[in-house]
C-alpha cells in the first residue's frame, strides 16, 4: 500500500478506549480518503440514525491521500459527521498545518465517538496517541489554548481547537485550526460537535512519518510542470487573496449586500476591498502547507477587544459577510470581527449571516426590546458586530437565537422573520449571489453540505477566471440565463469534491489545474493506474455517496431549493440587475443529467453504475 | 337602502340566541357583499385569532348584493371563515337555489358562532328564524338530509347541509346545496367548520321578498342586452358543461394526469369527455337561478352504491379528478365517486387530490401494510377511488389521515411522500396546470384560499377563449413564458373576486360579459353611480383585504409557492412540454403591480388608497 497507511484509529471517549480499523485498499481507490473516505464509513455504518449531539455520535477527521506530500496545495483534512445545524451530512475542509502534521501520525483518519467525563484533549506524536486533561483549557480562547498547549508539546505541535463558541455547542461554531494563523473548519457547526464530546483540542506533534510513496521522482517532476502555471494563474489570490476579488465581484453584482437585499455597494466594496485593506493593516503574507499560491495575509487589528495585535486577514466570505451584509463599511471592524470569530471559534459566513439577520430583524422590529436590553442593530454598526459576536459564543441575549443559525432562529421571530432567512437546507448561504451566476442556484441548492459554495466554484467559470475547457465545457455562459449550467454544475461539483477527498485545495483550479495533472499525482503516489477518467468517476461516486447520505435522512427534491429572497427579489440595481435564476428548469435538466429521479434521489441504475448499490 | 335589508343575522349556537346587526350602506359599496362584506367583518372583528374550529369560530354565510334578483347567474352564496384545512381565509361559492332562496330570509347574511348542544338545523322563512332538532338527521347522507327536509318544509324548502364528512369534521367536507342536484361549497372544509357546530343543515323556504330594487325597468334592459351574448359566447357550456372542456384541456397540456406527473391522456381524455358521457348516461340539462347558461348535466348512475339513481353529472374539475388524475377511464366510476362525494358531502377536487396522492403513495410503497388492510390502490382502480371516499368520509382506515388533506396527511407517511404532495398554502390544487398557461403560477401562488383557480381563472384569456382585450389587456400570450402575466393575473384576481361578492357566476366570464355591464347592473339595483373604475377598484380592495386577513396570520412571500412537482418536473410530453413557469420572475412583477413589498406584504400606501388602512 502507497500514499496511504491503510489504518484509521477509533477512539471512544466515554469508554476511554481506543482502536485501531484496518481500511481496504479498494476503499481508497473508491473513495480516496479526506471526505470520501469518510462518508463511506459514516454510510455503511448507518452513523445518520444518530442525533448528531448525542454522545454516541461520530467525529470524523480523515486526510486526504495527497495531504502533507510535496505537492501542490496538499494541506488538507476533512472534518465529517452529522451537522448539529443542518441534521444532515457535514463536512467542513481546512488547511493551514495542522493536517500535514496530522498525516504523520500514522493513521489515515480518526473517528472520535463517545464524550468524556470532563474536558480532555487529544495528543498525536511520535506514533503515540494520548487522552489528557483540558480542564485548564476550558473556557479558554482558541489563540490562548494554542499558545498553552505550544508551550507544552513545543513549536512542532500543531493543534486543531474549539474555542467557548464550540464549548457552549453554538450551532455556527467551527474547528479552529493553528491558532493565530487562523484556519477554519468552519461550516456546519461542526465545533459544537467536537465541544458535546468534551474534546477541546486534537494536538499533533509533526514527524518525518509519510505513508511510502510509489515514485517520488516522477512527482516531482509532475509538481514542477505545473507549478509555473499555478503561479501565474493565481496571481491575484498571492498578492491579496481572496479579499482582492472584493471589487471585482460587487462590480459583477456577485456580492450580498445588506442581508442579499441590495443591488450595488461600489464605495463600499473599494472601502473594505482586500486591496484597501492591505495599504493599511498589511503586516505579511501566510502560505498553508506546500501552497505556491500564498493566499492567506497577516493583519494589524486596528480597533475591538484585541487591538494592537496581529491577526489573519479576513477572506474574501468574511468581508462580504461582516462588511456587505452589514453594510458595514470599515474594515477595521472587519478584522476585529474575524479576529474575534477565529479567537471564539464562530464560522465567519454562518456568523456574519446572523448578524446580518438580526440587523434585519431589528430594522422591522421584529426583536423584544427585552431581548435587545438596549442593544442598537442599526445596519453599518461595527460595534453591533462585535457585541453580537460574543452573544453568540456564549449564547447571551439574542446570542441564545442566533447560535442556531439563521433558519432555526427565525422560528423564535415570528412568520415575517423567515423571508429575511438565507439559507438551503438549514446551512446559511456563502457570500457569491446566485442571481449573478445562475449555476450557483443549482450549487447552493443541490449541495451536500447545504448551501455551500466550494463545492461547485462554478462562478469561476461563470466569470470566465477559470475556462470551462479545461474540464470539456463551453468557456463563455450567459450568466443570468440557464442554459448550459446544469451540466456545469454538475461537472464542478464531481470534480470539486475531489480535492476533499485528495487533501488539496480547491485554488488549484483558479491555477488551471486540470483533471489530468491530479490523476497524474494519484498514480505517483499510489502506484495505481489511475487516469482522469477513473478520477472523475469517483468524483461523481463521491457526491452521489453524499446525497445517499441525505435521501437516508429525508432529503429530496423538495430540500433542493433557495429561499424566496433569492427566487424572487430582483434588485434591479448593480449588474445583476433583472436577474433571477429559473431554478426549476435547470434543476430538471440536473437531476436528468445526474441520473436522479424527478424527485432528486439517485436512481438505483445510477448508484449500480458508480458502485454504491 | 336599495340592493341590500342592511342588515346580518348573528347566532350563537351556544347561548341558543340570535340578533340583528345593522350593516352600513358604506361597507356595501366598498365590499359589496358576499365574500367582500364577510372579508370585511371577519377583520374588523379579529375573528382570525379563534382557531377554525373552535367553538366560538364564525361560520359566515353572505348573499351578494345582487344574488335573487333577475340578473343572469345572479344565484350564488359566500360560505366563509377560516379554513380548518389550511388555517388562513376560506371562502367557498355555490350556486343552485338555495342562494337565491335565502336572498328572501330579510337578511344578507348570517354569522354562526357557538356550537349546538346536540344536532341543530336552522330554519329561515316567511320572515321567521328557528333553531330545530336534528337529531333524527345526524349521520344521515346529504340526499337523505335534504329529503326529509323538504318533506317537512314543503318543496319551497331549500337546503344547505353537510354530510358524514362535514359531521365527522372531514377537512376536505364540503357544505352541499340542494342535494341531488348537488352544487357544493366544496373547498376549503368548510363543511368539517359547520360540522364542529352540530349545526346539520340551514333550510331556507323561499318567498318572494327581495331587498328593494332601484331601476327595475333600467336593469330588465341591461339584462336583454347581454343575454344574447352570452347565450353565444358560452354555448359550449350550454351543451356539455364544463365537462366539456375535457378533451381541449388535455390536448392543452392544462389537465393533470396521473397526480400531476404525466403529459398526455388523449384516449382517456376522450372516454370521460363530457361529449362521451352525454351518450351513454345524460338525463337532462339543469341551470341554477337566474342562469342563462345552463351548464349543469343531470345523469344515471351506471354503478357503484347507488347504481341506477340519477345524479348530477361531474364537472370538469371532478372528471379530471377521478379520472386523469387516477389514471381511471371509466366514465362510470367518475359518475359514481362524484355521486358518492355528493352525499356523503367531501370536495371532488380535494377529495380526488388525496386519492391520487394515495395511489402515489400506494405506487412508491409509502403505505403501511396494516393500514392498507388489503385495499389495492392500483392507479386507475374505480373500485379503490370508491372505497377511499368512504374511508374520508368515516375517517377509517387510511381515511382517518387522507381526510386531512395532501399537505397534513404526507406528513404520516415520510419525507418523500411529500414529494407527491401538490398543493399551495394548505389547499390542493384545483385541475388547470400551471405548466400549461404560466400565470395559474401566480393565481395558485397568491390564491387568497390557496391554490384556487376560480380568483383568476385567466386560463381562459391565455387559451383565447375570453379575449383578454375585454379587459383592456393583450389578446395574445406565449402560454410557456412570463411576460405579461402577472399583470394578467392581478386584472383577473381583481375581477373575479367581483363575483364572489356580488352572488355572480364567474362563467359570465365565458360569456363576455365586462365590468361595465356588472358596474351597471350593480348601479340599476341600489341606485348608486356606481362605474366600471369604482367596481374594479371595489375588486382590488377586496383581493387585498383577503391578503391583509392572511398577512395577520402569517403569510407572506414564503408562502406565495408552488409545490416541487410543478416547478422542477418538465412533464416533456404533450402540449406544454419543455414548459416550467419561472414563478419568482412573475411574482416580482406582480408584488410589484399590487404595491405589495417584495416580501408579499401589501404597503402601507397601497392599504391608504384602497381605504382598508
Amino acid at each position: 500500500m502507497k500514499g496511504f497507511y491503510g489504518k484509521i484509529l477509533e477512539i471512544d471517549l466515554s469508554a476511554a478506549t481506543h482502536r485501531e480499523t484496518a481500511i481496504p485498499e479498494e476503499d481508497y481507490r473508491k473513495y480516496l480518503g479526506g471526505s470520501g473516505l469518510a462518508a463511506k464509513i459514516f454510510d455503511e455504518r448507518g452513523y445518520g440514525k444518530i442525533p448528531p449531539l448525542a454522545d454516541e455520535a461520530p467525529l470524523l477527521i480523515f486526510t486526504g491521500i495527497l495531504t502533507g506530500y510535496n505537492i501542490p496545495t496538499a494541506c488538507k483534512a476533512a472534518f465529517c459527521g452529522k451537522s448539529p445545524a443542518t441534521g444532515i451530512w457535514a463536512e467542513a475542509i481546512v488547511g493551514g498545518y495542522w493536517p500535514a502534521a496530522f498525516r504523520t501520525s500514522g493513521y489515515d483518519g480518526i473517528i472520535i465517538t463517545g464524550k468524556a467525563d470532563k474536558p480532555v484533549y487529544l495528543c498525536f506524536g511520535e506514533g503515540e496517541f494520548t487522552v489528557k486533561d483540558a480542564s485548564a483549557l476550558w473556557g479558554g480562547d482558541v489563540f490562548a489554548t494554542v499558545d498553552k498547549l505550544q508551550a507544552e508539546h513545543g513549536e512542532k505541535a500543531k493543534v486543531a481547537a474549539i474555542g467557548p463558541a464550540g464549548e457552549n455547542e453554538v450551532l455556527i461554531a467551527a474547528i479552529m485550526i493553528d491558532g493565530q494563523d487562523a484556519r477554519a473548519a468552519g461550516r456546519c457547526g461542526l465545533g459544537a460537535l467536537m465541544g458535546s464530546k468534551n474534546l477541546k483540542a486534537i494536538v499533533t506533534v509533526k514527524s518525518d512519518k509519510l505513508p511510502p510513496l510509489h515514485d517520488k521522482e516522477g512527482l516531482a517532476e509532475a509538481r514542477k510542470k505545473v507549478l509555473p502555471i499555478i503561479r501565474e494563474k493565481a496571481k491575484g489570490l498571492s498578492d491579496f487573496g481572496t479579499a482582492g476579488g472584493v471589487v471585482v465581484v460587487e462590480k459583477l453584482g456577485d456580492l450580498p449586500i445588506r442581508n442579499w437585499a441590495g443591488g450595488s455597494w461600489t464605495e463600499g466594496a473599494a472601502k473594505v476591498s482586500g486591496q484597501a485593506m492591505a495599504e493599511k493593516y498589511f503586516v505579511k503574507h501566510y502560505a498553508c502547507f506546500a501552497c505556491p499560491i500564498r493566499c492567506g495575509k497577516e493583519m494589524k487589528v486596528p480597533l475591538g477587544p484585541h487591538s494592537g495585535t496581529i491577526s489573519h486577514g479576513p477572506e474574501y466570505e468574511t468581508i462580504a459577510g461582516f462588511g456587505a451584509m452589514c453594510l458595514n463599511d470599515d474594515p477595521g471592524y472587519i478584522i476585529a470581527a474575524n479576529d474575534l470569530c477565529n479567537r471564539l471559534g464562530i464560522d465567519t459566513i454562518s456568523g456574519s449571516a446572523v448578524v446580518a439577520f438580526a440587523m434585519e430583524l431589528y430594522e422591522h422590529n421584529l426583536i423584544p426590546s427585552d431581548l435587545l436590553g438596549g442593544l442598537k442593530l442599526e445596519w453599518g454598526s461595527g460595534e453591533a458586530i462585535l457585541t453580537l459576536i460574543k452573544q453568540v459564543a456564549y449564547r447571551k441575549g439574542l446570542g441564545e437565537y442566533l447560535a442556531r443559525g439563521v433558519k432555526q432562529a427565525a422560528k423564535e421571530f415570528g412568520p415575517l422573520a423567515e423571508e429575511f432567512v438565507v439559507e438551503s437546507k438549514g446551512l446559511e448561504f456563502a457570500y457569491h449571489d446566485p442571481r449573478a451566476f445562475t449555476s450557483m442556484a443549482i450549487i447552493y441548492a443541490t449541495g451536500n453540505r447545504g448551501a455551500c459554495h466550494l463545492e461547485g466554484l462554478t462562478y469561476f467559470t461563470e466569470s470566465r477566471a477559470v475556462p470551462g475547457s479545461l474540464f470539456g465545457l463551453p468557456d463563455e455562459y450567459d450568466p443570468h440565463g440557464s442554459e448550459g449550467k446544469a451540466l456545469l454544475a454538475k461537472t464542478m461539483q464531481d470534480y470539486m469534491v475531489l480535492f476533499n477527498a485528495l487533501g488539496l485545495c480547491k485554488f488549484l483550479n483558479r491555477g488551471h489545474v486540470v483533471p489530468a495533472n491530479i490523476a497524474e499525482w494519484v498514480s505517483k503516489v499510489t502506484g495505481w493506474d489511475f487516469d482522469q477518467k477513473e478520477l472523475l468517476t469517483a468524483g461523481e461516486r463521491i457526491f452521489n455517496l453524499k446525497r445517499k447520505i441525505n435521501v437516508k435522512l429525508g432529503i429530496s427534491r423538495k430540500d433542493d431549493t433557495l429561499p424566496p429572497r433569492l427566487l424572487v427579489h430582483d434588485r434591479q440595481e448593480g449588474n445583476a440587475a433583472g436577474s433571477l435564476p429559473h431554478l426549476g428548469k435547470m434543476l430538471f435538466e440536473y437531476y436528468n443529467l445526474r441520473g436522479w429521479s424527478l424527485e432528486g434521489i439517485p436512481l438505483p441504475e445510477t448508484l449500480e453504475r458508480l458502485g454504491l448499490a
